[in-house]
């Protein structure tokens, strides 16, 4: 068993790295410009995020299932913005 | 043991979601434009890859250690082009 110390690092690890995408989600809300955002990144992002999920899925890590779920909602969502406004 | 076939779902994802940065470091070195980027989430990755690359040490996990330290590399990178361009 990992310390609850080390587990908070991941924990909080967890939060930031799937959070991160909101403020990018809001700012192509926003403005509707996706000019600079490469499609090859959320398009592989995306795909990789969901191989996450079904690996936390396969191994049981509920953490690594929820996080990698969220990830894939907001990263979607960008993936769908930038093919919708180029 | 998770099985071989588990293990290579959760290989072939940590390499996708690295590799992903790659298109969008080289998108940015090509036009040297940033506008549609959101500097809050780079901020927040790069601080949550970073704090996955202490837990990853910490847990002895070198598969989360070397795919968060590439990571870092690269959302960094963007981080810095970032700043630089606005």
């Amino acid at each position: 068993m990992e310390s609850p110390l080390i587990s908070a690092v991941g924990l909080v690890a967890a939060f930031c790295t799937t959070l991160a995408y909101v403020p990018q989600v809001w700012r192509i809300w926003k403005t509707r410009s996706t000019a600079d955002i490469s499609l090859g990144m959320f398009a592989l992002m995306n795909f990789g995020v969901a191989l996450w999920l079904v690996y936390g899925i396969a191994i049981g890590s509920w953490p690594v299932a929820i996080a990698n779920g969220a990830t894939l909602v907001l990263a979607g969502a960008i993936l769908v913005l930038k093919l919708k406004h180029g």
